[in-house]
Formats: structure tokens, sequence, C-alpha cells
């Protein structure tokens, strides 16, 4: 009977983060860091705004493309930072990923071939496979620090005229790595030559450790695309806000795409609930007190995670430029084996320490593990490096 | 630029349901019917249950398929007045048109044939369309007094093993019409004979006026499937508990299948906010006290249409079977358009009374107006026949 389901659906894995987190549930006591969540619930001020709305009986559908005031005050946002956009081409979505998705429904034809650097978010090389594209990856390749970096020409010589989609992920979920403005303006230049798409995930833009100023955000490809490149930027609010429990997100487009996408949501979810959007709307209101002290804390947590790692003998592993992931390397020793998943999956058991397998984000990083250092106590992070140092030490 | 989309997206309808809902919404005094929409806000109990959730800090990621209690709770509803159902056959996704979406993504290859029955929500054609599909229409035709009926015979030549899934909505939007269980299991039989997905869009299954009780649901082909049947029912919140602005709805899978569908939910919105399925559990749980007075008053909402619409000379139509449409075509005259995008346009302008074109269904009812008779007061359907009545009087 399952041979009625498309094999190419069958055919998608399963995440490995998802194996590993099942597995530690059930246990008591087990340090998670698995997942690309904080532990910190939603500022007071955006819960509030959607209770209101709620009790204001906001419970009817919505525009496709978002409440008008709430499209107005990404494109702010975004203008702030980047060159002016306005609220023409913004489109709110359900999700940060379900961004991703209408964008690769919207220019992926199927046998259409898409490049996608890795390691990356499993989504991103599930979707475009879900439309039925060929999809080719390039991967980052670790210095012997331990910091994944592009070979640039190795990319640029992967996209040809061929290449439909090219979906690049920075800051990058799970290595840290971040493009460089230069890179970006390389990609850029290429991909208007080949007539490719560019899909950039930027919704780690805020999470960004390497910057002039704490507050400066990664570098974007909206701050060197014309408003006619074929550049679609998603993102979400749920790193910067807090907000992962409430599926918002957006997509910034080029000009004249916003309506051909609204027909997309229309088919997908028809439209984002008015009183999640008015969640979001406070959370934009409140930016520059909500922010800055998120990003703070995520900075002291990327911190006190690595400088407890490097009391760790042999562990390869470098700060990492932007996101919210240590990512590492266990030294290499008889009685472990190197696989990331089956480290992953004894250091629940044996460890309670829940890590996110590497092999979950592109074959290349098998024997990694990613670490998610968002955590409202720090102190966790800390415990974690001692329960893992512990068990480095008796296996 | 444009030219990066691909081609079939941009070649997908704009609404017209939107065009003439754009053209009204400016306009004071206008009588809106053009959406399938109660004006009713949501029950309390529901929206104070996603209030507390919210309060409590329920603003993380949650599971793939959803709540394990709300998964538990939609198969009991659903067991309750079908064979049984575990909810392991069970996947909550973001709305209704989600859980359609997610349908065809798990079955429907590029270049596969799909054949839907029209005139239906345009929804239902576009989704296998994004995917690639090869789509087949079969229409209902009206009879003499305006009741379209299926010719079962036609609907059964046109799928064959070439036919990868079967679509159809019943209740239907926008006709009213209601498959018969006779008709129900000859589809199915036919389909397991060629290997076809049916894909069953149930959503207005409580809303159903023809049942020996008023609360008896629709024939439902979960009636009759066995669990390995290859049928998928999608449902919405959206209609029997007046949510549809929270975009929650579900699926009833085959068995073995739900694994598979998670997937799918992981890489288009990943999951259903937990404070929108607290809402939806509160629903479930008060079932018994909120379905009988929706459906008794939009069963009242139905006659008072139906009765006011005998006094229009000429007009076609027939009391829906279910759904929340009423149906229709105008009678003709030398000094007014046959069609409906036309008529609807004009009645806007001309009479401030907003119904949904007919041909934004299927090119045979383009000279149809459907009329959704959901209203919270339904002496404003009296009103809108008025204005009906003033308008064919003068033009």
């Amino acid at each position: 009977m399952k041979s009625a389901l498309r094999q190419a659906i069958q055919d998608l894995p399963v995440s490995s983060i998802r194996e590993i987190a099942n597995a530690g549930m059930g246990q008591p006591g087990v340090l998670a860091f698995w997942f690309g969540e904080s532990d910190q619930t939603t500022p007071e001020v955006v819960v509030e705004a959607a209770r209101k709305s709620l009790a204001d009986g906001e419970t009817f559908y919505a525009h496709n493309l978002g409440l008008p005031a709430l499209r107005e005050a990404i494109a702010t946002y975004t203008s702030e930072r980047h060159r002016p956009v306005g609220m023409d081409r913004i489109a709110v979505t359900s999700a940060g990923v379900n961004a991703l998705m209408l964008a690769v429904q919207a220019v992926v034809s199927p046998g259409d071939e898409v490049v996608v650097v890795v390691p990356v978010w499993p989504n991103l090389v599930a979707q475009p496979r879900i439309m039925g594209a060929q999809v080719r990856t390039v991967s980052l390749r670790p210095d012997a620090a331990g910091a994944w970096r592009l070979d640039l020409n190795e990319l640029l010589s992967a996209v040809s005229a061929r290449t439909r989609l090219l979906v690049v992920n920075s800051p990058n979920n799970p290595t840290g790595w971040t493009l460089t403005r230069d890179e970006q303006a390389a990609i850029l230049a290429h991909c208007r030559q080949t007539g490719t798409v560019i899909l950039a995930d930027e919704v780690y833009e805020r999470l960004y450790y390497r910057g002039a100023t704490p507050d400066e955000a990664a570098p974007s490809f909206l701050d060197i695309a014309e408003p006619d490149d074929a550049l679609m930027v998603a993102h979400s609010f749920s790193k910067s806000f807090l907000m992962t429990g409430w599926r918002l997100g957006w997509l910034v487009l080029p000009r004249g795409w916003v309506d051909v996408v609204g027909k997309l949501i229309e088919f997908n979810t028809s439209c984002a609930s008015v009183f999640v959007q008015r969640g979001a709307l406070a959370a934009l209101a409140h930016r520059n007190e909500l922010v800055p002290p998120i990003v703070a804390h995520l900075r002291h947590c990327r911190a006190t995670l690595h400088d407890a790692l490097q009391g760790i003998e042999g562990l390869r592993t470098t700060a990492a430029d932007g996101g919210m992931y240590a990512w590492l390397q266990l030294p290499a020793a008889a009685g472990r084996p190197a696989d990331g998943r089956a480290q992953a999956l004894r250091l629940v058991a044996e460890a309670r320490l829940g890590l996110a397998p590497g092999g979950a984000f592109a074959d290349e990083s098998a024997q990694w593990l990613r670490w998610c250092f968002a955590s409202r106590d720090p102190a966790r992070l800390v415990d974690g490096v001692a329960r893992l140092k512990n068990w480095l030490a008796l296996h």
C-alpha cells in the first residue's frame, strides 16, 4: 500500500536529529541541545498582543500576503539594515520553512537543476526534491582548526546556465559559516550571467558575531542586489524574537513577484492567522528593546560553550561566525565510533547529553556534531561539556 | 524578470472571487457574501484555551504530526460518526488547504494524471498543477431546476489506470452537491481496480441538510473504506467550529502513511502552533455544545436565503444538500450580461451586493453565482435578495 506514495517522498531521509531527540526524550535528566531553538519563552509584549487580538475576535481569514501593517513594518525593518525595500516586495508566510517552500514552488519546475550549499538544514535539500528537481550539492570543507569554508570557485563552477536555483543559507545552520560581502558579490554577478535564481536563507542574520558593532547583522544579499535581481530572501520571526512556535516568516521578493507568490500562499496555507501577525507586529514595534538583549545573550552563550569546549583535548571546533550552533568533531579514539550518529545515540544513552548528528546536514559532515547554544541558563552548557568530557575519558 | 518564475505558476488563475471582493471592499454598505466564511467569531471557550496556552508560555516547536492529545481527540471525533480510526492515521495540518496540498505532494509526481470533479474551490485544481501534474476535470451538470449532479459513468470512464489521483469535494463548494453512499461505493470500488488514490475534501461534512436527523453528517468515504485503501480525507476546523482564521486542519490517512506525511509537514510548515492546537482541543472537547447550534443556524440561513430567492421569477437554484452556499443562475434578459463575472462586478457596483462568480470554480459554471449564506444575522440575506430583485427589475 505504501507503493501509492511517491518514491521520491518515501526516499526523503527521516531527520536523524529527531531520531536522537526521540531516543532522549523518554529519559530523565538529559540535557537537550539537539533542536535549533532557545528554551526561552516568547517575550511578554508579543504574547500579550496575540492574546488581545484573540480577545478582540480577530479570528477570520486574512489577506494572502499578510496584514498590510505587518508587511509595511517588515519593509521598514528590512530597510533599516539593507537597501530600501517597499512592502510591495514583502510576503508574510506561515513559518520561515514555509517561505522557503513557497520560493522553491515559484521557480523550480520538475527536472530543473538546483544547487544547494551544504552542510545545511536538511529541509533546504528536501524541498526541491519534493518539487521534482535534480539537486546537486556543493560542500563547504573544514580547515585544520575545524572552521568550514566555501571554495568559491567550486561553487561558481557548479552553477551554470542549466542551474535554475541556487540555495544558500548564511549564517549557516549547522556550521556557523557566514558568507562575506565579496563572496556574495561574486555569487550575485555569476548568477546574473547564468540566469540562476538565488534563494538566500538569512534567518540567522541578526545572530552574527563578527561585526564591527555588537548589533551588526551578517552580510546580506539585500545589501547589494537590485530590486530586479532574481533573488528571494527567506526570513523568520523564530530566532531573533524567540517565536519558534508561532510559525511566522516572510519572503523579500524581486520587484513584481509578490502577486504570483500570493497565489501560491493561497494554495498552500491561504494566510497566516491575524492574531499571530499581531504578535509579530508587536515584536517589530519593540525590536530595539527585544533583539539586542537576545543577541547579547546568545553571544554570551556562544563564548561560554566555546571556552568550555577548549578544555577537551583534541576536539575540533571554532567559534561560529553566526547562527546559534557550535559545530564540532570529537577526538578520535579506538573505543569510540567515528560516526556522529552513533556518537549522538551513545551520548544520549550514556552521558545524558543530547546533540544533533552532523550527517543530518550533509554526507560530508557525518563525523561531526551540532550543539545548539541557545540556552536560557548558560550553566547548562558548561554542565553539558562536563558530561562530554567525562564520557570521552571513559570511552 | 518575471520570466524566472515558472510559467505554470504564472498561468494559475488569480481568484476572481478576490477580484469581486477587492472591487467591493472599498465601497460603503456592500453586503458581502463572496467568501466561504461566517461572520461569527470563534466560540469563547476556544479563544480562551488559546489565550491560556499563550499565557502559559507554550511558544515552542511542536511535533510535526500535532499534539498527541489532539490527534487522539480527532481520532475519537472521526470514529464517532465513521468507521473507527486510530490516532496513528491522523496528521494535524496548518489549515485544511494545507492538508490538501500535503496530500497532493505525497502522491503526485510530475506528469501524473489527476482527475478533479468540478465545479470546485479552485485550490483543488491548482495544487496538482503546482506539482507538475496533468489535470483533467469532470464536470457536474445542472438539471432543469438548477441542481448540479454527477454523471457517475462519465467520472468512472475518466478515471483509468493512468489516473494517479482523484480529487473530489463533497459536500461541494460551490454547488452544494453531495455524493450519495452508493456513488461513493462505486467510486471506491473503481479506484481499487485502477490503483487510483482518492483525495476526499470533506470539510463540509457536518453542514449537511438531507440527513435523517438534524445532526447527521454527509456520507463519507470513511464510512466504507478499509484502513488500507488508498484514501486521504482532508478536514478543517474552519467551518464546523467557526475557526477560519486559525489555519488548522487534519488528514485521515491510510494505515502506515502518517510518518511519510510527517516528513512533508516538516518540509512545508514543520508544525502547527501549540496555542492554536489548544484551541482545537477545546473545540473538540465542547463539540456537542458547539457544533449542533452552528449547524442549526446554518440550516436556518440556508432556508431563509432559499425561500427569499423563490421570490425572483426565473432565477434557477435549488436548496443545497450540504455546505454553506446557494448556487444560482440569474434569469436571462437582453440588457444584462450572461457572464457571472460581469454580473458580479455590476452587482457590487450597482446593487452593493457581493457574490462570487461561478467561473472561479469551473468554466462550465461561468454563468452561475455563489452566495455564502453563513451569516450571523439572517436578515442580511433577505436584504441581499431585495437588492438583487431591485437590480434585476432595473437592468
